[in-house]
């Protein structure tokens, strides 16, 4: 009789290296890694985990490359919404594993597994995320979790590698980084603190560039599409603009928060493209958006992206914010400048055909003529009358 | 018969000045001048400015000392609510006309003027919010604004004072300045514009401070309480902390937003005691707050914010939110600590003994033995049931 | 010289009569009447209005028919948002003055006017609406009130037209009427005070229907499509369902709220269409949409009725909750059954393939199987968990 | 060795009578019955079910009468916040179980029982409340659930109970029922589907007053004290309430709404008093509290109901609400005229000294005399200026 097909979500290391082994040896399945990349991997990369995955012999392992469909189905709508968590975080890495779940359980539906695993442990927030969309997405296959379920050391996984003939050595790096194109995270000794920040030689990218320099981000309908006046897709600009601006040391940060399972978390990330990009097309809007665009665009987003942080991508409300979100941007169109320095970057202005400050029917000075101070007069005497009214009624505060 | 009494906000400038003349001697009114002082101004400064208001031959001149007042009813929730209007900026020249209108009402009741005079012109927001402040609070007091009304340029003005025997200088300030406690404004002709930003000169803190400052601020119930360990009370504090830190040319930025007129406007900021005072207020509340406290704050805030902008102080629903806010902050207390550098600061890390981090029980690792990962298992069944089901019913999204 | 145009919104009624006569010969204009029919006007009653214009003297008149437009542009979205002002009101006037001054404005640009007058006086909200979309739409065109600015008595008009050789019958109902297809409100002396309400006699629709009956609503994505399984346009659906339930005194109310100017105001209306659709439509939503999709609906929903009421329809936040709402609708199709009887109704039950609660995949029974007790024991305690911690470190509440 | 304690919620029926003798025999636990009576039950019902207890050889039974906690701790603010659960229900058992949940875990603290058991089963959402609730307040405490455990049959249920001696009859009821202080839930056959209603009998209470009757409700500062001008305490005041209206039939009906387990629950319930006192208080805040007062409470107290129905009344977030809105309760005071009838009532108005429709100083003819028709022009101008700039500056819709 044939093996049962699992698919493993596998990434190289240590722990998913483990699963790839018990999968097949222990639990007599036929192993079907695969890889997403959204955007964090170069092709090097890529190759080698490939050979590693062969070598602990997978049937087969494939590489999916979700950059694009990423961007377009979750990325945009985070510049849109101007989402950072807390005022904070850009979402660098719970945005990055909705994706990859959605797009292994697809993977899954694909080749028509019976099993999906994934090297989550019983600590964190992504066993929720691939839990959760594999529950939603395909319900019918059971999920397996070996580190999570057997509780091992990371000795333990290493001596039992050794053991199955892989090799695997014992150091493990001081600082763990997970790296996508929306922002790379960075976790220490320090982050598990709440009183003590990230060394400088904790950062992957250290401060090389320490001139000021000037950039130009042009924005259509929301979406980043132009530096320096040189058209390029969303997904390129985003890599072109944290090539730049990333050895700058801007966007780097501590994010503080409350992981989908209760307690409360911290984590550092360096995020130069996201945060320039966000702070950028929020400028841009203050000057095309009316004030309650702005301010439901505030909630809607907020909500956004804590729902989206927590797993409930598949929500059809994300949906429904997502339409909301996008017709918000018809008139979010127009040029920003941004000018880069060490450690700080600066909104220097925009310009834009639909700046609500800038009419094209005229100067300010002119506009001012479509009313009076007679008219603002009354414009207050009837905006406070209700609260005018109460006072009268109810005496002094 | 005696002559009617009115009282007249009064700065020194041209405006006001103006209209001291003009209230005595083409309105005939017995003019009472007042200054509210909230914190922006030197001793030295209202002495000057008092001698001005008797040059002009005003009948009484008062100085109103709101700071303490200023803090207790308005910049304390300011803080409780992180309240950053568009993410930016801490209502610096907002929240400061609001305290002097009121205390300005509460100076026509005291001295039972007839009428009540501002300096206004037809252009911002300041006029509605002293008209509306005076129409909530002192309803049956006639309000008047020659500026407004009059229309005069501001050669006209400096030509009636000169006519009465008054002197005034033509040369006008290349940039127009607020200062209190809460923060100092700038604008000029960058500001007009919508692409440009304010040249180093414009800024009244030039960057003296130029090494990297370590500094502690601790919180007691959500108000800054002491400055590296020395106890001070929160208004001092916040100057002392401004002092100390505007020479780094932190908290300088530029805020568009949108007027209670309608239009877009734009002003230049330099606040380093306000925003780092609410960075660090934020960072721990991320600490010590749970996820709805946090979520519920931002809402309410940032609608306390645009209210209070929009001059709607006196509106019930603020007592109501500030009674919130009061509420969330009996937890928010602990040490923050903060790094300064030219242009910038950075959050360290906090200490409190209600932080969420770090249980008095125990370090997170033992926490985690209250639950395992087959809770986390059943967790993510049921937190994702409804969409899962969802997803059943209508098939794929 | 040509005299210049003026577009009058024009219902027959005292005050637009006096402007007819007022703008012609006082103005000197060229006097165009229009009447828009929301819905609220027979043919009968349009041909009388269109004969007592051309007796005033009008140059010409017309019949605007906004039906179709004011259901498509926004009676939809009130049903799709479930839109009762303070729980209680379908914004039965607010609505269609707002699509009568669009349709109105768009008419001044039709003909090429010069001049856009109505009849409102100075103390609701309809001079407000009137005033503000006109200004939006039509910003050069000079708006004229006569009755507002004239301030002129009841008998003071009637002198005037009499004077103009028009009779005018100085009888007044005693209860203020106005049909529109969203319903009817009814204003009378017992609604200027708060603690009386509207006597039996002053309904126009009188109670003559005392059987039980039931009806069947079937909707498509949201929108009213069959009423007893008899496919019909909405617009007729919605005054048909109206013709057969306001005979049962059902969806009579009186509306206690806001109005623009800050004073409170309280109207009675009936309106059985309406509040039947609105609560049928809800309880199909309760079947078919996510948690968060009802909730988000509830708040911007309530948004958009408020700013609506407002006059505020053409703010683009406007068409960006449309788009949102529309998007939540893709679920909202199937049946809804009702049971009439005199002066209530109740939903008895619905039919949906999208209703969340019946599985195409099995009774809830089996899709218990879908998860465990120890799943819910799991789910209870990371769900708690936050909370538990909190009073872990802060001890008892 | 002295046997280990355990707290047994128990309510006399089936599933914890098979709990006790199980957690006795089985478990060798010494068992200590629990009732916690919030308004539901009879002296006669306690006694009874308190000699069935010790029939079924507990160590102890205790009743804790929780009704007026229940009214101090969360009905108050239900009140407050007119809280109905999706427009509907008015939360009767949800809150009612939080309460219950409370007070078992502090009789738990008090006795010092090393356990707490509960009869849920795995499918309903007390579960939830009940495991989360423990897990929050008794943390060290295990929870037993012999029903959820061990998935037994009625029928298997009560065989054991016979062969430990015990009678049971195997009759069921057709209609499950739950009767508290704010209301009675009735689960049937019906209620499992989604398309019938509950037939007439199934109601606990029949409807035998066929008349018309006016009562007067007084509140004072938002809490119900006089029913028909006799002052009472609120909780009597509740059930005299309940015991004049419910007999007409009024407040039945159906919830539809998501249980904390992401299903779909339907459920009938009566609770007359509850939803005329929501209803009548809130037609008097209608007319005392100011726009943006309303405004906020209904978004904040959707939020509280519905975390409330999750369970998680011990969220801080909770606290810091009904400080919120104790808050805005200052002035919602005075009485409010309704009508009675059978299977409906109307509110006919009230009477408030703070009613904002009626000035202490004067008619509203009078305070009309406060604005002019021309402050209204410039308020109209002014309010919309944005989206006219908005529509110069973008052309057309």
């Amino acid at each position: 009789m044939a093996k049962k097909k699992v698919v493993l979500a596998f990434s190289g290391g240590l722990d998913t290296s483990f699963c790839c082994i018990y999968l097949s040896k222990d639990r007599d399945l036929e192993v079907h890694s695969v890889i997403v990349n959204t955007g964090g991997f170069s092709d090097e990369e890529l190759k080698t985990i490939e050979e590693r995955a062969y070598a602990l012999g997978v049937a087969s392992h494939a590489v999916v490359d979700e950059t694009e469909n990423y961007y377009e189905s979750c990325i945009k709508y985070l510049v849109f919404g101007n989402v950072l968590k807390n005022a904070t975080y850009p979402l660098s890495v719970s945005a990055e594993r909705v994706s990859q779940a959605t797009a292994i359980a697809n993977y899954v539906k694909k080749i028509g597994a019976d099993y999906v695993a994934h090297g989550s442990t019983g600590a964190g927030n992504d066993q929720v995320r691939f839990d959760m969309i594999f529950n939603i997405l395909i319900p019918g296959v059971e999920i397996i979790t070996p580190i999570r379920d057997l509780k091992l050391s990371r000795e333990a996984e290493i001596e039992y590698l050794n053991n199955h003939g892989v090799e695997y050595s014992a150091e493990k790096a001081r600082y763990s980084i997970n790296k996508g194109i929306w922002g790379t995270s960075v976790g220490g000794k320090e982050t598990l603190t709440s009183h003590d920040t990230l060394p400088e030689e904790a950062w992957p990218t250290q401060v090389t560039s320490t001139d000021s320099k000037r950039i130009e981000l042009t924005f259509e309908k929301g979406e980043l599409v132009a530096l320096d006046g040189e058209k390029i897709k969303p997904t390129a600009a985003i890599q072109r603009l944290q090539a730049i601006a990333q050895p700058y040391g801007i966007g780097r940060d501590i994010h503080v928060g409350d992981t989908i399972i209760g307690i409360k978390g911290r984590v550092g990330f360096e995020a130069a493209a996201p945060v320039i990009i966000i702070k950028a097309h929020h400028m841009l809007e203050k000057h095309t958006l009316t004030k309650w665009q702005l301010s439901w665009k505030d909630q809607l987003s907020s909500f956004y992206g804590n729902w989206l942080h927590e797993g409930q991508f598949h929500d059809p409300i994300m949906r429904n914010i997502e339409a909301f979100l996008t017709d918000t941007q018809k008139t979010v169109s127009g040029k920003v400048f941004v000018e880069l320095n060490p450690y700080r970057f600066q909104i220097i202005g925009i310009e834009s055909k639909h700046d609500l400050m800038s009419s094209k029917f005229g100067s300010y000075g002119e506009m001012n003529n479509a009313w009076t101070g007679e008219d603002v007069k009354g414009f207050s005497k009837i905006f406070g009358n209700q609260v005018m009214i109460y006072h009268k009624v109810n005496g002094e505060d």
